[in-house]
């Protein structure tokens, strides 16, 4: 069965609201790691303010018996403490004067200003702010959590920042991603590390913002997963579209296909047999072959672009006076980089378990789990 | 409404077949345009063999009164010629001794294998070749046109090839255009033109394949199409998952992400009036800003893989045998990169007309032109 | 672009939530009007306790700025008095002694245990309770009311209850509509609805239920709407979809088809001109022809069954004791007839909507209904 | 996995089409059987000359190797005889004089002539037939097939034709059902049959046409299958979509609900366990609660319309040159209640192994069947 939800909320609503529906039952859910993926995702070196006053925390209103799934629909809220100062606002009718006219380029208000003629592009920055993530992120975290169960793992770290590159070290080694885990920058390199904090620092200090790339790694998924019978069943594909889907993204590559020279003798992984495993020699195409897994870790990149919010101002318009003008500063981070790999670990859970809910009975994790484990055990058999 | 096709048939079957609905009645579908998109597909310097087995050519079977849509569902049929030499093959069943079992490393045949269980890789080479590129061709080559007649245009270039770049042109220029147009890598400098064909001719001397990087243009999509609403209504995750369904596609980039400094205020496009109209500094973003439409072009970049069939060979396993082999070699052009700028033209025109159905009204081309062109002048306004 | 939303909660959880996604900016909600939805259902002869306890009012924590609509997604609350008394069963895990193992035939609790597996079917009884269609009414309350602002009203009587029918009346006469909605039966004629009010108090009496069948009608829907093309974009197959996944829904029609002779030159709609304006001497299809709309009302049918917590006790089993038994008692109505009239009316409005925004354009709420009106104009010309 | 087809195709055009994506590899399909499913919806007392042109045949024309699924699309083919005396029709532009405006109510051509502006009522003529069905035939059929393999037998009968009425045997009785199946009314009793004939030929002489109620009866799907989980997920509204979708089907209702005094105690189905097993008393709801299988038969009443081409003549209007008129007459048959038994059968088929896929093992027709076997031996436990 597919899984989906809707989720809704703005950036300083009263909260961010999703149901997610097609989970399994009999899933013991533990809401700590949901509130932890909440706290992964509002670390990193170089957040602005607002990280201080939302301490993120979800409360789960439907679905949930105990801790345990029911197959009932799954209602995640995350309150936005924020909402007290911005109550009026959203209560009252908008009064003509309090109109936002001025769009920061890059942003989605000037855009969102034409689509939805509400006459203010506040509705817009509401909506497209990066806090929608936060929602995301819950209900990802539940599918990551199930996933972890069944055998599959998700990691990410940073990849670069500016003229800084940290090496693309094996994520699932525990040792090394504690260093990760506990570093601001999600680098491995100390000197990596001070390189990206520094020039962190130095956007700050010119008012200006910085992007970089990031790299996520999917481990254990088995053999089989998507597929290439119609474009829209690849993994890859599906993969994408989340990806993209997710503020600031504006690229996405699988393995190392923007590191390698594009030769097919070089490019391509070898297989081969060892002890009657099936194995491959190198992981250059990231663990997906024509739309499907194929049992190695499933590697991605993701190009986060600079926040639009910069405080050095850029040239923009005033779409309300039909002016130019110079773009407003919003409250912002100086980097997005950090919380993005977060927020793309749990995106990438929801999907992965959606296609796994496809592949295998769906309704109880008790026969999911037992199904995945007489299949992985067979797939031992070639 | 939105906009759907199904496709089925093997790269040596009867036939490649597409159901496509949703397409507004009253517009004069121009097969021969299709056709000659089907021809630009099976062109490029590098093509192998089977390209001169198979001139493409479409036939319609329904949705169709003369040459005018009816609103009912379109039905595109691609006869495959080679299909006489197989016959045989498709119509009896599968004798043990026919059976393949030699995967190709970067080939689906070995996910494929896994996955359906059918005992013959040779099931998994049929769907997954690129030869179903044809008919998502001929689908998007009559959305591609319908947009040409509500002033949106899709066009290509090749990017880059082995350690040759070309410049990214504008390439609704028709002078310019038309340079690419007659080049057989769709390249715009003769010199970087003699490099790629040179680095193919080495490559098929080695018995080696290449991969490369492709431009996609598309001009005219007016500010406001695609959603921030949920994260699957944006535009660029819409076209991301198209993009990267197509074979070989392993990246996919909006605007200049991956050749710009990710600096705030160099990266993010400045806007300004003038003569009462909106206009944008430069176009860093492609065209797509909070999964909206910016009324600029959209301009994408995908990396495009080295084609698997490697002649020299490669280390792989026979996974019937359970032995470790040098992979077969199946007849395969040398680059897949020339070929791959037409089907993402086309692809992509499946799903901006999706979109522009999505938005405006939807059951008569009559009336879709006339709500398009409503909409922009009225955009005008502003 | 479709309409959509995804509801969790459970029938004594902490609320019932929804989040609505598509509906177009600018449209002013009056959210009194889905409020007077809500207690409309909570009305009628017959309804047991529970009705006095939740009084129920929607909160909406998304999507409005004011009361006016924004383009993002609206989320609605209703939160359920009740739940203060069942508090600690949802947040404790279930205690083994705690498990109710009596299905109620008729009810989901039984068909539940068995595909969820959770070991106690309150988890089931929660979630198929009748209670789910009080969020339901929200959503389709606020499509209710946008429709009417496009001229398209939904209406609906109680047709028959037990062994007393009531005629069809023209539920667009305003006088003899509010004689309906001021009887406690939504009966026109106050001899049928004393004869079915007598019925209920019977089957009170003797621990009894009872059901009967509704009759909705919906005027103002253009020709056009729906279509033929494939086989899941009929108008009739849609609502039927959605009526029929009404709780104790059991059989939808469409116009007279259950009372008519079936005979083509009796039933089949005359169509003639007059003064220039189509016309149809009768409407025994109820509005819909070939999977669209014609321009007439569309006269829907169904029949309720009677509801399966029947005091006097029934035949069943203990799933958990595998033992036979009387079926227990759940506080419940005696009737469900006259609520389901108020559901049906706005679960039909959600679809009538989604199908309106299909075909028109959708993203602003004055561009949808000045597209209506030419589109409306010009059908006149026919 | 869900699966889905869409198809095209006109009545006299040049085949029909469908493309039916998400079938499991590793089946054996019969195509002798659904050419049998075609001949079985082609006959039955009443039917009119076309059936005499067509003696359909389905071929695939994708996704088989030999006569096994291999995960691929399934594409099939029904070509229209008569479409060499249409061939000039659908090949050239319409003649301004060729064009049909006069509508027949009931049919299909009068909204089709307003929503898609054609100009020509034959363009909707053409979708909106019934021989429609025979390409969604050619898919259940298949779908019907696969069930049989798994456990799960659908059929029909009639159940009513003007004032006769026969009755609702056990559809699975063989030897009764042999009876059913050698019946040109698919009627039980002779003298039952006998007027039902009679009737039909009383219509024929009149120039006039005749509908009727159809019952169908779905076997051996286990408890579990649909959910209550959101409202598109209920198997009794799915499937009440899709019968309604088909041509002239007006009503659908689950088991007697029509038939049977809907009080409480009388209509719910009671249960006991019996020999350790979970016995139901009666089938009054038709095995379904609360959108669930509950594992009796499923069992569905369908109304059909009588067909709109009566040949004594109808009030009408010429759309073109808007002028009342008699309306046209179109070669047709007398009853389509017959043929609308077998199509039924078909279209439910589809529906029942999407949920059934959805909820096991959907990629290799083995895994599929080990998993409904220790799915079933497990529910036997309960």
């Amino acid at each position: 069965m597919p899984l989906r939800f809707l989720d809704g909320g703005e950036s300083h609503g009263k909260a961010l609201i999703a149901v997610l529906e097609g989970i399994p039952s009999n899933y013991e859910v533990d809401i700590d790691y949901i509130d932890n993926e909440l706290k992964r995702r509002q670390q990193g070196y170089g957040r602005g303010a607002r990280m201080k006053i939302e301490k993120d925390r979800v409360d789960v209103w439907s679905g949930l018996r105990g801790n345990k799934t029911t197959g009932n629909p799954i209602t995640f809220i995350i309150k936005n403490k924020d909402y007290e100062n911005w109550r009026e606002y959203f209560e009252n009718d908008v009064k003509p004067e309090d109109r936002i006219g001025v769009a920061r380029p890059g942003h989605g208000d000037l855009v969102g200003f034409h689509k939805y003629k509400t006459g203010d592009i506040r509705d817009s920055i509401e909506r497209t702010s990066a806090r929608e993530t936060a929602i995301r992120c819950a209900v990802g975290a539940l599918c990551k959590q199930m996933l972890l169960d069944i055998g599959i793992d998700i990691r990410s770290k940073i990849y670069s920042l500016g003229e800084f590159y940290d090496q693309s070290i094996d994520l699932f080694n525990d040792e090394d991603y504690d260093i990760i885990e506990e570093s601001s920058m999600r680098c491995y390199n100390k000197h990596i590390e001070d390189g990206m904090k520094s020039t962190i620092d130095m956007c700050k200090e010119e008012g200006d913002t910085i992007g970089g790339r990031v790299y996520i790694g999917i481990k254990g998924v088995p053999i089989g997963v998507g597929s290439y019978s119609n474009w829209d069943r690849k993994l890859d594909g599906i993969l994408s579209m989340a990806i993209m889907s997710v503020q600031a993204v504006k690229a996405v590559s699988f393995g190392k296909v923007l590191d390698l020279p594009l030769i097919g003798s070089i490019y391509n992984d070898e297989a081969y047999f060892e002890d009657g495993m099936l194995k491959r020699a190198s992981n250059n195409c990231g663990g997906i072959e024509a739309g499907i897994s194929n049992g190695e870790n499933i590697e991605i990149y993701a190009v986060i672009k600079p926040i639009p919010s910069v405080k050095k101002g850029l040239n923009s318009v005033d779409l309300i006076k039909k002016q130019n003008v110079t773009s407003r500063y919003e409250r912002s981070d100086i980097s997005a980089v950090v919380p993005a790999c977060i927020v793309l670990e749990n995106v990438c859970a929801f999907h992965i378990l959606d296609e796994i809910l496809k592949k295998f009975p769906s309704d109880d994790f008790n026969e999911l789990k037992e199904s995945i484990e007489r299949y992985r055990s067979e797939l031992l058999k070639y």
